[in-house]
């Protein structure tokens, strides 16, 4: 029997302990051994829990528990989620974790100290909720050259700009609604401006890349600008509007990382991913494309990711999976106004299309004339551009 | 360094060549040794190979020769790929795997000599060529029960299925058009009869239910029945035609596998799956619905699953990885004629709908009218139905 300890009894830590719970026998039998929980972690009392006497509020009962052999970080931000992680992994024990601001701001570390101690540190929870994406990313496509790595990584977002684009909502009634529904926090920041998107997708370049891209240097744009005509412009251009965390990854080892609102055609694998879904595309050598699709967030698909490292974990009590990245000195991250995009423009002036090269005219919207520009430049399309209109990039 | 022997220099065999000398380097820092392939096994003469001195046409210098770690069996066919993959097991050899045919039918002893022999039987490749799900079904969701899983699954049935959806062609215009582009052979049974995509769901189906799911006892429909008639009516009720595999597994250990072409709701994930590609879609209690996409066949996709399962039994070259399902003497398969679905009918008789509860009629098509009713059990539809339409079972 394999011990473990849930650091944090939040909504995926609560998960985490009903599924262990409920899907006792088959995680045996998956696990090739039973995993039980020693002790819950939460400054918090649940005097009324079933399991009262699991709760603990002091660390160092689990830390000093030589019993316990992997530890449940699910506690959610950086401290004290940081010193408990470090400690564990220099414990000796396994650290597993839905934790994507810690993964993004000292995963390097942490995985590091892991790989010295000959144990884990798994995150599959953190980007993709309950969708797979960390170990079909770093075992099923390892024989590829990542090319590229992009996708809708925030349901939050989705849904609110699913209600804008399918039933015309303005930006504040769909963050209400969602708000309401709850898939909006009270204090929205962290999703609508892109932050949460920006981890993830720190999290997929590194993996993708093999060198750690801090998210600190991702060019990162949120949903709250976008308007009904952004929304009206795109669909003329035969598009939708999603907020998508994207990664490129040259032949010559730069690296390409932005998250932003993009077009995209409505023939696209990723337009038709609504609500709170989330969906993650994966470019490689050999691969071509292949799409990931699922629930990104919410207490079970969550806790089932990390359940699953769990069990990795218990699989691979004495051994390390390799699951790496590096840190580099030097800046390999490319400059985004070097970037080629094609772009959806719209302006008063209706002769302004004509500075862009192969722009194509997709209609009126209101007072203004949208159209789609050739491939193009970042800096140069924002010369033409001057204060003359507005842009969205466009995904193609 | 490891050194391997690839079985067969067919599409897929050259492709596992291809990958592993172009991506050595990646593929050395994520196997953590280098790969490197000793011999190739082929009856056929390569003469003008850049590296013929690897081929042999005896299998028995790569099982005798203990230098050779990990044996590639990408010859397809039952034999001599069953006595060669078992005799390298045996031998204390890992074995990877595309052969879908051979894991259908003989995977459970294969499976077992490879943990008696603590090595590994990988198969990834066997079911939706590139798109990684054997390994997600088996690590990523092991937290889940699966309680479906279901998709398409053969990309040739798929190509013609889409002609025939958006271009009005026929089943006889769109194999041909499949033939000439290299995406169906030019003995078409496998494929267009539903036993490729029999196998892959009974593999999906094992795995889901730690059951061997004998495909013999999937009943099996192709498309070559389905008529501009069938498409016709299903656009009607809103849905496209696709072939389906799928399986259930009930609370109670039951299991329900079926191939067969469907009427797939236009706002259902799958209906937007097109042309060549491959998409399956997994329900788990926790997960609610994952769906994975991309290449489910093709030379570079189906090989770089095949590295990636060669990558994994490199790191795990001591070690046995937890893949399995047991033989279950008792008859576990539900009967299908007592399985609840909707049906879309057509008839010539207009009244006939009224035989069915809840029916809805959606149509004309020429002479006959469609309906889709409401659920009840095949053998109910059947005594009503009698010979007077015919009907098409719908997913929802």
């Amino acid at each position: 029997m394999v011990k473990v300890a849930i650091l944090g009894y939040g909504t995926v830590g609560s998960g985490v302990y009903e599924i262990i719970r409920k899907n006792a026998a088959s995680i045996k039998r998956k696990a090739g051994d039973e995993i039980d929980i020693k002790y819950i972690l939460d400054i918090r009392d649940f005097e009324n829990h079933e399991e009262k006497q699991l709760f603990t509020k002091n660390f160092d009962d689990i830390l000093n528990d030589e019993e316990v052999k992997v530890v449940i970080e699910v506690m959610g931000g950086l401290n004290p989620a940081y010193d408990f992680s470090k400690a564990a992994l220099l414990a000796g024990k396994h650290v597993v974790t839905s934790n994507k601001e810690l993964v993004a701001t000292h995963g390097t570390e942490l995985l590091q100290i892991a790989q010295q101690m000959n144990r884990n540190y798994l995150f599959e929870a953190s980007v993709g909720g309950g969708i797979p994406i960390i170990r079909p990313l770093n075992q099923c496509l390892a024989a590829n050259e990542i090319e590229e790595i992009y996708g809708i990584l925030n349901g939050t977002t989705n849904y609110i700009l699913t209600k804008m684009v399918k039933e015309g909502a303005s930006f504040d009634d769909a963050l209400a609604e969602a708000q309401r529904l709850g898939y909006a926090e009270r204090n929205p920041e962290a999703d609508v401006e892109g932050h949460d998107a920006c981890r993830k997708i720190a999290i997929l370049a590194s993996l993708a890349s093999g060198k750690f891209v801090d998210y600190k240097n991702i060019p990162t744009e949120g949903i709250t600008g976008i308007t009904k005509s952004d929304v009206a412009c795109a669909a003329k251009a035969g598009c939708v509007i999603k907020l998508v965390g994207y990664a490129k990854i040259e032949d010559d080892g730069k690296v390409f990382a932005r998250v932003c609102p993009m077009a995209i055609p409505q023939t696209h694998q990723l337009a038709d991913v609504n609500g709170v879904f989330n969906a993650i595309l994966v470019h490689g050598d050999s691969i071509d494309d292949v799409m990931f699709y699922g629930r990104g967030a919410g207490k079970l698909p969550t806790a089932s990711a990390v359940v699953a490292d769990v069990i990795d974990s218990v699989k691979h009590i004495d051994s390390h999976i390799r699951l790496m990245w590096r840190e580099v000195k030097e800046n390999f991250m490319m400059d985004p106004e070097e970037v080629c995009s094609r772009y959806l423009i719209r302006s008063a002036n209706a002769d302004l299309a004509e500075r862009f090269i192969k722009a194509e005219i997709v209609g009126e919207v209101g007072a203004e004339t949208a159209f789609v520009t050739g491939p193009l430049k970042e800096k140069d399309m924002k010369e033409k551009l001057g204060s003359e209109g507005s842009f969205i990039r466009m995904l193609s």
